[in-house]
């Protein structure tokens, strides 16, 4: 069942996946994020992996680096910034992204489909290891996303992955 | 048992943990670890999270951004040349590094001790998910890495983890 979000939050989860679809327009894998702090939107971001042929460029970290370089030109605590942080990702975090964004403490993760290769919750639950204080709402507008990702892995990529996916671990 | 390393390697493993030494000195958690390319260092690097206020910049991470400015500067591929480095790390990376680095292919990691709290093989075998091709060869001076992390944990870190440190998962 889709977790009920706020009309703003919704706004929030819709630029999330405007990044999304300008990733598939890019041939990048097509996820998106958007970063908010204070019901602002800080920054943005989506996978950049194949146009800087770095694989750890995930639209999160992407983000990530935004607010970093956003705190140092303000004068902001980063750790205190970081704890008012509410990430809007379409798609469920890989392990190294949510462990990236666990480590940063940022107060709430909302994403859209679950992500059943490499999900920091769904392969492995990250939690458990790093026990952050974060919420994790999933579900939102889950299959438009996944619908989003096959669309690319039938499309562009050449090394598309089998379509079945392996479902593990508890349920968003 | 300690892996058998080459000469060379010991030598690129004592630079690792020269940084590991100043990183304590610093009063960072005191891994350090360097990238080697073709026998030549490219990058050095030692945890620098309470510096930055950035709980990501870990020894791994710093050293990641390193090699891509030095790929950028000369214009290599960054695809390439990932899939023939060897990182010499002290301690064994975290769930987040090991993700990272097996995104980029890396070709071997050689590491001190084991990471019994965060590491990704100990505490989860990220390998199992990304399936890297990468060497990983664990082991070397690890007693002296692990004395290192206890003298940071009991000397200055007012929230200092009990010492009883959890065993799971694979020896290296």
């Amino acid at each position: 069942m889709e977790p009920l979000l706020t009309k703003t939050e919704q706004e929030f989860m819709e630029r999330a996946f405007q990044h999304a679809y300008e990733a598939l327009a890019a041939q990048e894998v097509p996820v998106g994020c958007i970063f908010v702090h204070n019901n602002t939107e800080i920054a943005f971001g989506r996978n950049t992996v194949n146009q800087t042929k770095n694989a750890t460029r995930h639209a999160e970290i992407n983000c990530i680096e935004q607010v970093t370089d956003y705190c140092k030109t303000n004068n902001f605590n980063l750790i205190d910034f970081f704890k008012g942080v509410t990430v809007f990702v379409t798609v469920e975090p890989c392990i190294m992204c949510i462990n990236a964004l666990f480590d940063l403490q940022v107060q709430t993760i909302v994403f859209g489909c679950r992500n059943d290769r490499f999900g920091g919750r769904t392969v492995f639950d990250v939690a458990g290891v790093v026990h952050p204080k974060t919420i994790i709402k999933g579900g939102f507008r889950a299959d438009e996303a996944m619908n989003l990702l096959k669309e690319f892995y039938k499309g562009v990529n050449p090394s598309a992955p089998p379509s079945k996916v392996k479902v593990r671990g508890k349920k968003t």
